[in-house]
């Protein structure tokens, strides 16, 4: 088997299944048929939701898949043919998965950023259509002299092939001429026919008949932060934020809020999410808890964009100008962490587009312009872009905006709402500036049904909000985690939020300390990319009644935390995450979005998966396998049996092997079937690092 | 509502959603993206399996579905674009599922042979949200005067539509006066808003926003008999055969057999299929029970087609000439019974194709030619084609073959092993043939996995044999009726044969009479297609030991069966198998095959399925529902509660109907929860007619 290291120059791929490059034959049969000769079926990877590419990221290891068979006994082979941007070709073995499906698999990690190619190429296997029936027929004593020869026509055939080796050559003309010797017995051409190493330059040169290409494909790779990053959401103006004598408070700046980039980077997050920047909306804007009239103090929500002050282009002065916004940018890259704004396309009544571009919105017969409303509730502080009287100004105008940020310094837009506005809108505008700029990194906040959410990742959101902080128990999490991590994993990067100043969920409202800690720990590990909101370290837990929302939401309200002093009370859940920022940075397996399995426990609360990488895919060459087992209930000591599928991780069942135990260190031999007990109190989950045993 | 019977001219569909035919508006939202204005994803009837043309059949009630949504809270509906092969232009309204999954859906029954069009067109539904807004926000008394104001406009431009009915357009402007009338108040306009008079308008002649078009696609509307159809299988040499007094056998001739026909027709079948006619090899031919070496009164497997009288266009002299052959064609066509032919693609070793065409066949290095093998087990009688060597040439030869049979009267042909040739042949072969005769019908014996049985469905086969005789139990029955009534529908149609002369399962090996009775009335109404094979009526039910086949097999021997004796004796399943056949002819709904919904029961044997037709979409303008109770398990009398979701045929739950038991006239008053009990020994089977309550 050829690997990416043995070649010369660096290949921007990794494989475990890689094949000589060799040409397509230049005659293919004839194809009047929608159907092929040896037929290609359902390729993945694919987007089922219309004509869009499928996605990776870099490093990503990708599951190519096909369907293909052919008619009766012989045998085919199935390649993929891979062109990277930059045009490197290269050619992966895929492996049927004899499910009895006729499905057939290989992977490949993608190191090259760009639109890559690809190709699936079907063929009859005339090596192991003769292997097959000459092991059979010759060991039964049928045809013997016969399959022999069939057997040295083909080793002359695939000698008279001028890339092979000339080794090679020379051990198949050796074979050749023994299957034809006399002297030779027939046990001894059985041999021949089961000999590894010839099987060996048949599996990399295969001798192919029929050669059938598939469609030509296409798959976009994005940087690698596009899939892999722990998020960190703070409200820049709570930061620093003081209430000063007379009760007022003075709002935080970018500058005050920059001292906070050391704590949020020592945590180990990469990517720091803002809330809205820009001008509040004064005209009916929101006071404490979503009330209708604000008092003077009251900041306003950051997403009642606009005001005299500006609109989406501008800094609310309270945080500073643009220069402090750069310079914050800045401070927080040396940090090690890159700066997410808001993108969210509304206006307060005060936005300076009203006046403007009074087409922007909708007008209505009394000559209002129309609120956001969810009939016959109507959110007076909002006016929502009506994207149809003038689209191409719009397009415009958001360009504009996003090229403005862009300059400044912000590869990362977190979206908000993004299934209130077109669809097509949304596939324009990040195609647009994606051929600008193809680092740019969009997040979909698109909390709605499934068609729209995953229509919305398909059409080029790189990133998504999904179900997760509401799906809680074990079963819904293993069906959760196994559709992101297969069914959806083409078109959809989840981000997996654990809280947002939208949600505190009743699990979290009423799981109390274990719950957050349960729930950060499945979000960092589960998938590449989780993200956190600033006072979830704080098991910040108390709800407006009736709501799944914090109290004294922050949206509405500066917040005063004291992030140091709960970490010396031991009232932090800091540590913790920080652990798991740096599981996460030391074990690649948990940098990938698709190679998670879900195996068992005999308990309806011990939730069991692994995420495991391939030595072969592994950037530092070295298999990874992370297992995790989480006790789902806050409220409980629970004690099972789990059971795992070691093969996953290549390691036979019934054989054992060390696991460590990441967060507290210890040891334990494991096999296939293995004792815990998981007290939510005081350690609700094991994350287990396999020790290579091998 | 407007239904067919509703127009002038017959249309050549039935529907209860179909709305007058409007154009589309002549600009529609501008598209530069692979997204549409209000999208439209996942349209069915649709085939997975590659660029194939999905189907249905003449008569056919077929669910038209698709996803769509739009951004926000306003309101979409989505219209199917009708074209029949005529040219008959139809729209008819899709109705939301409200699943979650913004499915929307609609059914059509499709009347006229050929390829139909069709398209899926969204919009924004201008009256649906502005009724909903207002409701609301009227009875809240928020806005009253705008939303009056706003419904105003709406029919004003509702009036303003010129194909608009005159009383429509007055109706409009009288709601219209009311909306602004400051007289009338908000109570007043609330009965305007909630007005069904006024929605119906609105529901037949919508107006539209931001009109979508989807794809234009196409459905393949076969001939009734390609979807429906009671079939029988018989040996011709069998019947009429008679054991001389030196012990030999005189085969049965087209003559004999023919005297057989009334009795098969008597018994309500319409398909009477052949098993190959042709000449019969004589070299390495077969003898009793698939021995080696056939005696010289061994007649051998009529699919070791080919001697010197002749080849696949040849008649066994045995049977008759060619002649003889249009003679029975023509008796089973006035007793109601049309003639299926075998079509199996492969030679003796003394069929004219080997000395004429060798290199139709594989040649070996030994100059000998390959046969037919499963290695290292040899089948000497069979020669099979090698289709790559020349293709152009086994395409004229065996499409002049096909050519051959329809000139006699052939329009069915029973496709034997088709998995074992290239897919790409059958797809040539089916459309090459139907573009001169759209009304041949190929039913594909491909025992294979379900890629390839699949593939070759999706790639022409109007009919497939299935996985049925090996789905016996009450769980596997549910899952595999249901994929083929739901998942496979749109490409592969089922030819539920119940025994073949190469299946006696061990089901009906060890079940005993029920057993047979059983799997009939499952057969028989589960799907539109069933078959059954000579000698099940006469639970010929013992195999060759170790194996799933009848012993002293019909295919290497003549049977010699005394039909109307074992009726007389009471030891015959044909009175039976009469009944079901009357009772698929009096029920439309078993005629069907979409229609199938699984209902349930407390016992794990006692299989509960319905099968519904609407009125809409019947022929007869009449509401049609079967409801089977079957106890799968043969040995026993079971009792058991059985729960119905009665709203599947127009029930309320809870409310009590009349049925009729169609096998025993029995009837009973059901509602949605029922006492069943069945006794396999007697009455394994209740197939209930839901007496229409309304």
């Amino acid at each position: 088997m050829v690997t990416s290291t043995r070649s010369e120059r660096p290949r921007p791929w990794r494989s475990a299944a890689a094949l000589p490059v060799r040409p397509v034959p230049a005659r293919q049969p004839e194809s009047d048929t929608a159907s092929r000769r040896v037929p290609l079926a359902k390729p993945s990877p694919a987007v089922p939701w219309g004509d869009y590419r499928p996605k990776a990221f870099v490093g990503e290891v990708v599951p190519f898949v096909v369907t293909s068979f052919r008619e009766g006994h012989d045998r085919i082979g199935v390649q993929l043919r891979l062109f990277s941007p930059s045009g490197d070709e290269s050619l992966h073995r895929l492996d049927p998965l004899e499910d009895g499906f006729d499905r057939w698999r290989t992977e490949v990690a993608l190191l090259e950023q760009g639109v890559w190619r690809f190709r699936f190429e079907s063929f009859g296997d005339e090596f192991a259509t003769w292997e097959h029936a000459a092991a059979l027929k010759i060991a039964a004593g049928v045809d013997a002299a016969l399959m022999r020869e069939i057997g040295a026509l083909l080793f002359d055939r695939a000698r008279a092939e001028k890339d092979r080796p000339a080794a090679e050559r020379k051990a198949l003309a050796t074979a050749a001429a023994s299957l034809r010797d006399a002297g030779v017995d027939d046990a001894g051409a059985l041999e021949i026919v089961t000999d590894a190493t010839i099987a060996g330059f048949f599996r990399q040169r295969p001798v192919m008949s029929l050669v059938t290409l598939g469609d030509d494909l296409e798959l976009l790779v994005e940087r690698e932060r596009a899939g892999v990053g722990a998020w960190y959401e703070f409200f820049p103006r709570s930061e620093g934020a003081r209430r000063l004598k007379d009760g007022t408070v003075k709002s935080g700046t970018f500058r005050t809020a920059a001292k906070r980039l050391p704590g949020v980077a020592a945590m180990g997050f990469e990517v720091l999410y803002l809330p809205p920047i820009h001008p509040i909306g004064t005209l009916n804007r929101k006071g404490p808890n979503n009330t209708l009239d604000a008092g003077p103090g009251d900041p306003g929500s950051p997403w009642a964009i606009g005001s005299a002050a500006g609109g989406h282009d501008a800094v609310h002065p309270d945080l500073g100008g643009l220069a402090d916004f750069r310079a914050f940018v800045r401070a927080a890259r040396a940090e090690g962490l890159e700066v997410a704004l808001d993108l969210a396309l509304q206006a307060a009544p005060d936005h300076p587009w009203v006046a403007e571009h009074p087409e922007w919105f909708t007008t209505l017969p009394d000559g209002s312009i129309a609120y956001a409303e969810n009939p016959p509730k109507k959110y007076q502080d909002i006016y929502p872009v009506n994207f149809d009287n003038d689209p191409a100004g719009i397009r415009a105008e958001v360009l504009r905006i996003v090229r403005h940020w862009v300059a400044q310094g912000v590869r990362i837009f977190r979206v908000d709402n993004p299934h209130t506005k077109p669809l097509q809108f949304w596939e324009w505008l990040i195609r647009t500036v994606n051929a600008e700029n193809p680092d740019v990194v969009f997040l979909a906040e698109a909390f709605t049904r499934p068609a729209p959410l995953q229509s919305l990742a398909s059409a080029g959101f790189q990133q998504s909000y999904t179900y997760f902080t509401w799906r809680n128990t074990k079963a819904e999490l293993e069906e959760f985690l196994s559709q992101l991590a297969h069914e959806t994993a083409d078109f959809l990067r989840p981000n997996l939020f654990v809280n947002t100043p939208d949600i505190l969920t009743e699990y979290l409202q009423y799981g109390g300390r274990p719950a957050y800690r349960i729930r950060a720990a499945i979000a960092a590990t589960a998938a590449p990319t989780y993200g956190v909101y600033a006072g979830y370290e704080l098991y910040e837990n108390v709800a407006r009644p009736g709501s799944e929302e914090n109290i004294d939401n922050e949206k509405y309200e500066y917040k005063f935390r004291d992030w140091a002093g709960a970490v010396e009370r031991g009232d932090s859940l800091a540590p913790f995450l920080t652990r798991l920022n740096e599981i996460r940075r030391a074990h690649p397996a948990l940098r990938q979005l698709r190679n998670l399995s879900v195996h068992w426990s005999d308990d309806d609360a011990i939730l069991v998966y692994a995420k495991h990488l391939d030595a072969a895919v592994s950037p530092d060459g070295r298999s990874d396998t992370v297992i995790v087992v989480v006790n789902t209930d806050p409220h409980s000591v629970r004690q099972t049996m789990v059971h795992l599928d070691t093969r996953v991780w290549g390691v036979e069942p019934g054989t054992p092997y060390e696991v460590e135990d990441l967060v507290t260190g210890a040891t334990w031999t494991w096999s296939d079937h293995n004792f815990v007990m998981l007290d939510a109190f005081t350690e609700p989950v094991h994350i287990l690092h396999v020790k290579e045993s091998r």
